[in-house]
């Protein structure tokens, strides 16, 4: 039984259970036992988290930046192993997706919020010298971060965008690993573990547990020593973590579920049918569909065109290959939100039959339902069917738009594809403002799947498709503010003040309002 | 029965049940019977509200400017009636209080934001022109603010910083009055109504209820149509609510009690003994005590400087007036939280014993506990008595601070008063840190009644002081954010973009963070 990374140490699990990866693309056990830690492993995590956050408490972010910076070249130095091993446990292609994607995307991560934390401009500081009264984002606690089975870098729970924002904001991570891939989260955890000790972080900055029962998910997120959490992936299982949290007092910021509607507009459709036929089955069947920006959901208009988009798509997905799911959960999920759709009233164009034996897969799958049958099951066609399948629907009258944007839960993201010449502009003036706020990125004219690592990326949304509208996942520095607290100094004498906080701006010299002015200057005391 | 504001009418009540309030400084009714608004009300004033955010939505920020600038005279033109109402509901005082006071400071917080929402910094614009994505924070649909009994205008549900700071960020606002001042809410939203007519805002913009019961509540907080709610009340109502609020995934910021530590370190009390007793009998029994920063619980050294500071203290809670309580209510909490704190060990120095009859109001009462009664019980002796009442807390030894500390709820405020030549310095760096944590706004020798309006200013802290922790109540621009959501625009045309994110800075020319620079200046297109 491989052991646990526990205030600074590997050690031996008290697990009394363990659990095997399994390598989707052969349904074979893969070696490595990993434990399931009870709950006296988790309050051990915990206690220790609390004791490196009061020791790292004020440290300035360069600490932080070092850190993360060193995390990075770690993990370029094992990047081949680290592609394989994934490869193994999740069945993602090698090349571009893990080694050209998401191994860079995971260390640019890294760099970014190091150079947010050596910069400090996000801690958002605030002086207003006439009242005294200094104010500043800060550092919150241990954080806890759950990560999901579809990117096992970029959002591992111990290297990707939760783990690099709690730790540019200071704050020490007890890592909750996706059990699909243990082995890949135990590489990352012993480069993470080589990167503190190098950079002089205190034991239990950054800790790994691989699994834990649902007990121990609800401590961690509930503990009184735990400042928030992350956590990305199913709904059912986040709803309960967050029913925990939210009644503890806890933040806890989830992305649970999300179907990214597409609209593709009558002329924009019309202008450029095979280039967005392209566009569209690309996106959807990109990562085996296993984005949280999937497009589910695509309205077309009804008749002639619309059915021409649908028979195009259907044949792509008819011959483009099956890929390989994430693992057995993953194909029992979608062909079960398949089942729910079908139940709600949609009909299958093309795929939903098994693949492939051999490996976890099903076919690619289209369905279809009416804006009628829409209107009658909005909440059951909306089920999310994570994997390789989408749902269109033929929409009937613009005036359908209106009632069918108005039954749309929270998304990720909404797109619409409009004619380049204007022939759409009264349809697109006239669906945008009810779709713009049931989501948090609007795209035009592309497909969602793609998320920039930008400062002005929102990756959140409304409620399912996270749990708070006013913040992103992704995108740096405004990530870090999950897991930050606001605080105020009210005429604390100057020199206690902390370094990012006095008159003369520190050495970094971030951005601060000073005054209602933003400045990188010092504070003019007259 | 008094009508209600629904839609931009007063509209005769639903209501089979009416209340009226209480002159507390005479325990007689005061006329007027007003509705407790059935659901079906309820649905109306969301549904009214829903409308209204519709055809706000992408208004400039000039506009719901206006409303509150309109407001802010509408409001000094009934000043005297409205001194007078709150005054004969609240029993605070006339002068300075309310009229020289409270009421002032509702105008300008009302003018601040309508300085913040036409300035539109607040939205903290984000452009990355290389990726093609920007960002803002926008209006996030309507919103419930539920007022507290201690502040009829400024936190009033109708004029108060919850609804400015929801009316600013260009929501339509549903108040939820509080039932022991009805009267002076009803000429607030009278004020506001006529504002809202003369600024042209939409029917349902601005709507008032004034009573509902708990499944009204629930309502409100939980529709779908609703964008979030602010709720400044008692704790086990405000944690009914949300529970509710977040079980549907609707952002909740609640403020829910604070004993709001103060400590007196030796040197800083021995060199200002007299002094250091007159800021805290006055801070404690302003307002009665009744204030959420309202100073709790107070941590002295044990022995004769203690002994001396509890005696003094003591013979100013003797002399001193005993101020009317708000109502009946806040008399019964008072004594049950006394009840509370003495079953848990503290002893009663002075007070705890009616002082009049004829009024509401409670004799100031000074509690003490012991180092080792309150490490015995430190949940139960950080019990909020709510109102003219006080518990010192005489610590043994240095060590017995951190002890102590450790086992603080979060608070609104901490407070240390410390030599000011250096005597106490080894004591505050021992205690700071692990006190610092655990409130949101951090004072010196100072008392923390005082809450300016300050953009600096953070009125929050960790659970149970409010629910979140990186927003504040107090302070604008900051607190909009709580009615905030965050969007993002990637790769939308630039003439769709809402005005405020196009390349050419808007007339109002806020503050924008172009790629990674603040600056007022439009998009430098290369």
């Amino acid at each position: 039984m491989h052991p646990v990374l526990i205030n600074g140490e590997w050690t031996p699990s008290q697990a009394t259970e363990g659990f095997q990866a399994v390598n989707p693309a052969t349904r074979e056990k893969l070696p490595g036992l990993f434990p399931v830690s009870p709950l006296s492993e988790v309050t051990n995590a915990i206690e220790a988290a609390a004791r490196a956050f009061e020791q790292v408490a004020g440290w300035p972010g360069t600490r932080f930046a070092e850190f993360l910076e060193r995390y990075a070249v770690e993990i370029e130095n094992i990047a081949d192993l680290l592609v394989t091993t994934a490869h193994q446990e999740t069945a993602l292609p090698v090349s571009p997706r893990l080694k050209e994607g998401e191994l860079p995307r995971t260390t640019s991560q890294l760099r970014q919020a190091a150079a947010a934390a050596r910069d400090e401009s996000w801690r958002q500081v605030t002086i207003d010298t006439a009242a005294g009264i200094r104010s500043a984002f800060g550092s919150l606690g241990p954080i806890v971060v759950f990560g999901p089975n579809n990117f096992p870098f970029a959002f591992n729970s111990i290297s990707g965008g939760d783990f690099a924002a709690a730790v540019a904001a200071g704050n020490p991570v007890i890592a909750k690993g996706h059990p699909a891939h243990p082995e890949t989260t135990r590489l990352l955890a012993q480069a993470a573990q080589q990167a503190a000790q190098a950079t002089g972080m205190p034991a239990g900055f950054v800790q790994l547990i691989y699994h834990t029962p649902p007990e121990g998910g609800a401590l961690l997120v509930t503990h009184p020593e735990v400042g928030a959490s992350g956590y990305t992936g199913g709904r059912a299982a986040g709803l309960l973590l967050k029913e925990a949290a939210d009644r503890a007092g806890k933040p806890f910021y989830a992305e649970l579920s999300s179907i990214n509607p597409v609209f593709l507009l009558p002329q924009g459709l019309s202008e450029r049918f095979d280039a967005i036929v392209t566009e569209f089955v690309t996106s959807a069947l990109m990562g085996t569909g296993q984005f949280c920006t999937n497009p589910g959901l695509v309205f077309v208009p009804a008749g002639e065109l619309g059915e021409r988009f649908i028979s195009a798509v259907a044949d792509k997905f008819n011959t483009a290959p099956v890929g390989t799911l994430l693992n057995e959960g993953t194909a029992i999920h979608l062909r079960a939100g398949i089942v729910a759709l079908q139940r709600a009233g949609a009909t299958v164009v093309t795929g939903n039959q098994p693949a492939d034996g051999s490996r976890f897969c099903h076919a690619n799958t289209l369905l279809r339902a009416s804006t009628a049958e829409f209107l009658a099951e909005p909440m059951a066609l909306q089920t999310e069917a994570f994997g390789n399948a989408a749902l269109i629907i033929p929409v009937d009258t613009p005036a359908d738009y209106d009632s069918m944007i108005r039954q749309l839960e929270g998304s990720l993201t909404g797109t619409i594809y409009s004619s380049l010449t204007g022939g759409d502009d009264a349809l697109y003036d006239q669906i945008e403002p009810l779709l713009r706020r049931r989501v948090g990125r609007l795209l035009n004219d592309r497909m969602p799947t793609g998320v920039a690592v930008s400062p002005a990326m929102n990756h959140g949304g409304p409620f399912p498709s996270t749990g708070h509208p006013g913040f992103t996942a992704v995108g740096i520095p405004a990530s870090l503010h999950r897991f930050a607290a606001l605080r105020c100094w009210d005429n604390v004498r100057l020199d206690r003040l902390p370094a990012v906080l006095r008159d003369r701006n520190a050495e970094q010299r971030p951005w601060r309002q000073v005054n209602g002015q933003w400045t990188r200057d010092d504070v003019q005391t007259s």
